[in-house]
């Protein structure tokens, strides 16, 4: 590779990189040498990656293969739930301490497979829950965009890292917007896929009720698209899958989206106020929308937004408590108070209170407010809303103060729409559309149908287009 | 309608009979009311139904409707689950009286709107929970072919009501064979769809833990494809749905199956010994599958077996404790021991006792399995058995003794595989290929992969014309 093409490769999605290895024209571990470098620059700064794999990943450039659609791109995998045989997993918990899985989980399988070369692993709250990204055991990770904020989380180590441009593009995985909120916090593209898109196994069936996708944080949407292909599709023995795709992902990115109707609103569904900078965002994105050919008007879906959010934060904290039962379980020692975060461990203690049964009658409760909710798709093909309530708060804003729930219902502030389309299991994107009189970015989301990322990918790669963010660059970036 | 062709209505299905009302050949109320005729004939030997809609029938009949794909066919639903607006639900529990529900569920939508003509309601055991159908509030089901024997359950009214031919289809619902149980032992065609298949709309997301599944009982495989054109297919706000079929399900009846890689086993997972009529049957079958092209092998799913039966065991606990509890919320009365059956209440006990994590761990352990279970098909297409382990055996043989889990495993000994479909939420189907020496029924079994109902309905196709089975009668049979 030239001195100007290594100097290009913080402009470079991972297609483009994909594309100089392919035709030869820079090697992998020469792309993998220049991330590095930018990772030893920057992550003294941001705390984005909390565990390094140089000499795996030098040796699975070194062999410098281009078959894989995105062969020889550095890549960076969350600690969480995606399991790499022979490294250490933690999930952002010094309880797993030392656990080393002997599979990798199918994801990682995937994403090894389309030559993603993984060099490290990105920082995330303990046990991925929360909507930043501050563990006591690993510290906090800084954005990039103003190093006292959050990045947003859990992937919130995956999206500093992106955003600096010491990778193109992360591993992430959401259950209550973990891809989407980081995303929205460091100006990237962050889609959740719908449930059932992503495979857990070997390790699981499915995992965290059917709330739980895997996927990435991108710069662009054709990598969001593109990496969707590879992540994508079921394994024998997956509990349910989603719809299959028409096409590729990637196909669906020079398709027109033709005229959408989509539906905006500015309230949120309990009740908090939106940021007033975040209502400009949503009403600046109606009119480009509008000005685009689409049919959009304010609306937003009708159901009994508390009923869903209380029984919701039931369903996690069973989760919870399950999450250390099973880790418990796998390491043949019972999880103590020593071993957890208070918040973590509190939120468990409330889980482990709930029966069998409660647990049944708030999914059932849930499910019926989906059911609610989702009458709205019946009129919209899409909803837009901010990802988030306020641009990216100060780190030391979200922590925890003796109750979980408290915490819980302002982390619901912070992020007010993110959950539900975990809760229901349709796909929803957040897109770098925005940024606040301060420079923090402001991600719109748009939430569609199960089964219908095409359209968001369609709709997201015209909003790219029109409104390019590419070149965005943050206050800290490698280079 | 002819004198004939009343005289033909026992011996026609219900494509046949939706010919003739859409011909003009016979209408609507006359079908009905030989329907009603025969069931006043039988049923005061099988009580296969327990309530009559006679008023609400007639009155639909008497519109003549043509346009649906079954308009003007007789037709009966279980209990369970499937509301009608109107009309009491007490799914087999005198708890529930009185309970009229306000809307109709989506499977009831669906079969009106096909124009069936729905005049009765069938037995079942107390929520369904059961292999037989001896509820003690209303009496035992008999079955048609000796009346000594279990019809199977927990569709078994629907079962009996089929094969003594008061209608050609009736409804039933399936958590853990409850469709194809009775179907073998009632000498019918019975079809549990892939999870996700069918709707629980309105009153619910998924229900059950996705383990249930809406469907029929029929007498012939077109009957039970085009009844699944009917049921089949996603409501927005349901929580994952079932692969999208390739073309109408009644399409494949016509379409030869190709070679398929079926295994088949004469041994029971849990190593219960299998009825040596059963054995002969799986042989027989075999040998008849061979002989028409398919590629056949002795061999079974790898797995812990008893790791998921009792894994699966503790989730219907878990999940009979829910059911309990959703009713009581819903009628505003806490259910008592004096309000349901002792086995019920017992195994309700033992669900209640377990905490969320207890059941978040007991469903990862069965998907788990499921996995493991899963591999069998990267091999095969289908799996062959049997679908009981023994030809339908005497009432008053799988009662209650005081253990519930003791009544469980003898549950299990009596049908060794069905629920291995409900916990993968495989599609699996019972055909009537085999009678034993005594003249008594017996279902073989065959597991497709997830969404794969499409091969078993070309399958069962094929073997209907191999080894036709419409004109064996049971001793109790309308006419």
């Amino acid at each position: 590779m030239t001195t100007t093409m290594i100097s290009e490769y913080g402009e470079l999605d991972a297609t483009a990189l994909a594309g100089l290895v392919r035709r030869g024209e820079v090697s992998s571990l020469e792309l993998l040498e220049e991330a590095i470098r930018r990772l030893e620059q920057v992550n003294g700064e941001l705390n984005a990656v909390i565990y390094k794999m140089y000499d795996h990943a030098r040796a699975a450039a070194a062999k410098n293969n281009r078959s894989g659609p995105f062969a020889g791109v550095p890549f960076l995998m969350k600690d969480f739930v995606a399991e790499m045989a022979g490294f250490p997993l933690n999930e952002g918990s010094r309880f797993l301490e030392p656990y080393v899985p002997t599979r990798d989980s199918e994801v990682v399988r995937r994403f090894t497979e389309a030559g993603l070369i993984t060099f490290g692993k990105t920082n995330l709250p303990e046990f991925a829950i929360g909507v930043t990204t501050e563990p006591q055991w690993r510290g906090a990770t800084h954005n990039p965009w103003d190093l006292t904020r959050t990045p947003g989380g859990s992937s919130g180590g995956a999206a500093a890292a992106v955003a600096a441009r010491i990778v193109p593009a992360a591993h992430g995985n959401d259950v209550g917007g973990s891809i989407r909120i980081p995303a929205s916090a460091c100006g990237l593209v962050g889609l959740k896929p719908s449930r059932g898109r992503t495979s857990q196994a070997p390790y699981y069936g499915d995992i965290l009720a059917g709330f739980f996708a895997e996927h990435v944080l991108t710069r662009s949407v054709r990598d969001c698209a593109g990496l969707l292909d590879v992540a994508a599709g079921p394994v024998l023995g997956d509990p349910y899958q989603a719809p299959a795709p028409k096409r590729s992902y990637n196909d669906e990115v020079d398709h027109e989206p033709g005229p959408l109707r989509i539906g905006f609103s500015t309230m949120t569904p309990l009740g908090d106020e939106l940021h007033g900078e975040c209502k400009q965002a949503i009403e600046k994105t109606a009119a480009l929308l509008d000005s685009l050919g689409h049919v959009v008007s304010e609306a937003a879906p009708v159901f009994d937004a508390m009923a869903l959010w209380s029984k919701y934060t039931t369903l996690l904290a069973s989760l919870t408590a399950w999450r250390l039962g099973d880790w418990s379980r796998r390491l043949g020692r019972e999880a103590t108070e020593t071993d957890i975060e208070p918040f973590v461990w509190a939120f468990a203690e409330r889980g482990r209170a709930l029966r069998a049964q409660d647990y049944l009658l708030a999914m059932q409760d849930v499910q019926v407010q989906v059911r609610a909710l989702s009458a709205f798709y019946e009129t919209y093909d899409l909803w837009l809303t901010t990802t988030l309530g306020q641009p990216p708060v100060a780190l030391g804003t979200l922590v925890y103060a003796g109750d979980p729930f408290e915490l819980r219902r302002r982390m619901a502030g912070f992020s007010p729409y993110t959950y539900l389309a975990n809760a229901s299991g349709q796909p929803a994107i957040s897109l770098p559309l925005y940024w606040s009189s301060e420079g923090l970015p402001i991600g719109l989301h748009f939430t569609a149908r199960m089964g219908e990322e095409d359209v968001l990918l369609r709709l997201a790669s015209q909003l790219e287009r029109a409104c390019p963010w590419a070149d965005r660059r943050p206050d800290v970036c490698a280079g």
